[in-house]
């Protein structure tokens, strides 16, 4: 049996909060994309806690990758998923609102999400925004030494073999960021709980037994 | 001095919980349109409220509306908040991903923010959408029949004077919904907290006090 971990809402407050200084120590994002729908509630609390006194907020643009195709339902209109490798995107960048893409050239960008399991949506993410921006510093002409330096943060790797991988520079720079990393275990969310309750006694239960893969 | 409410985490997913069968015995939505930052974590969980078994995840599109301007600081490159009452967009719906409008003509969508406070914000995400998707059905020839619905869901109403307004067949559709009304408090959202375990301790204490305009 699959080991499972809960992980609390306030879990991922503090986890989000021991990171914001670290985060801003070495990385100082201008931007953070937050990959929905996973993403979305980190991204929200991270903001909170990269928010420097007097600064403004970094501002956070969201975007869709599924790793799962919607296949129709033979008997009707419902539809049911069917788990894949192919990543879809239901939302990209919103450029009318962000202006060209040459403003995100030579920016630093934190990719956010909340768990790197397989790690082929992070593949995906990164590899498809480094093409649009190194497209558009390759227009404006300027050098390598201008590339945009992107840098992912999640709540929890997991420690298995993964199929997708990410630059080697980003990893070496340290600008692959996971608060915690676990083994290849079923992390349990706050935001899937269907009894809260219940979910946050199964998680003071594993941490009164000293269950070291908990926040 | 305004009086200060505290929403804990757990109060925000059990005001979704609440919600979702409501939500979907009256409205049954298609597509789910999250304004960020705030409604990010809202309409995270709302999606595993509104899961039908077997069925798809609802779709989310985020997108960033502001009702603040960041004016250039005087001394450099650090900028502050002013507030203001021109909404800045941020992010718009993604159509290279969406498809074109066309495909939201004659859904239901729900707009999903954490406070209707002024008003300002939710009137001009309705204006500007339904400005959107009208274009597209007239394009298309279509009868009013066929026009999208937009329904709103936040997580408080403030009972105050509005400065923005929202169309009044969604109101007598009763497509605005609010989980809980409030009056013109200060609404503590656990997302915006320094010190989250002080946050639960100041909602527990004003629940013992039986404050009635908590979760």
């Amino acid at each position: 049996m699959v080991e499972k971990i809960y992980v609390t809402y306030n879990d991922v407050h503090k986890l989000c909060q021991e990171a914001g200084p670290k985060i801003l120590s070495t990385f100082q994002p201008q931007l953070m994309i937050a990959i929905g729908g996973g993403g979305y509630v980190p991204a929200r609390i991270l903001r909170s806690f990269l928010k420097q006194e007097g600064g403004p907020n970094i501002p956070i643009q969201a975007i869709g990758l599924s790793l799962y195709e919607s296949l129709p339902h033979i008997t009707g209109s419902t539809e049911v998923e069917v788990p894949g490798t192919k990543v879809t995107r239901t939302q990209w960048l919103d450029l009318s609102s962000l202006g060209q893409m040459e403003n995100l050239v030579g920016k630093n960008i934190l990719i956010v999400d909340e768990v790197d399991d397989t790690r082929t949506t992070l593949d995906y993410a990164v590899k498809e925004l480094e093409k649009d921006v190194e497209a558009a510093r390759i227009r404006m002409g300027l050098p390598e030494s201008e590339k945009t330096k992107f840098g992912i943060w999640v709540l929890h790797n997991k420690d298995k073999a993964k199929k997708g991988s990410l630059p080697t520079d980003m990893m070496e720079d340290g600008r692959y960021m996971a608060a915690r990393t676990v083994g290849d275990v079923w992390i349990c969310y706050p935001w899937e709980a269907t009894d809260i309750d219940e979910h946050d006694r199964l998680a003071a239960e594993a941490r009164k037994n000293g269950n070291p893969t908990s926040a």
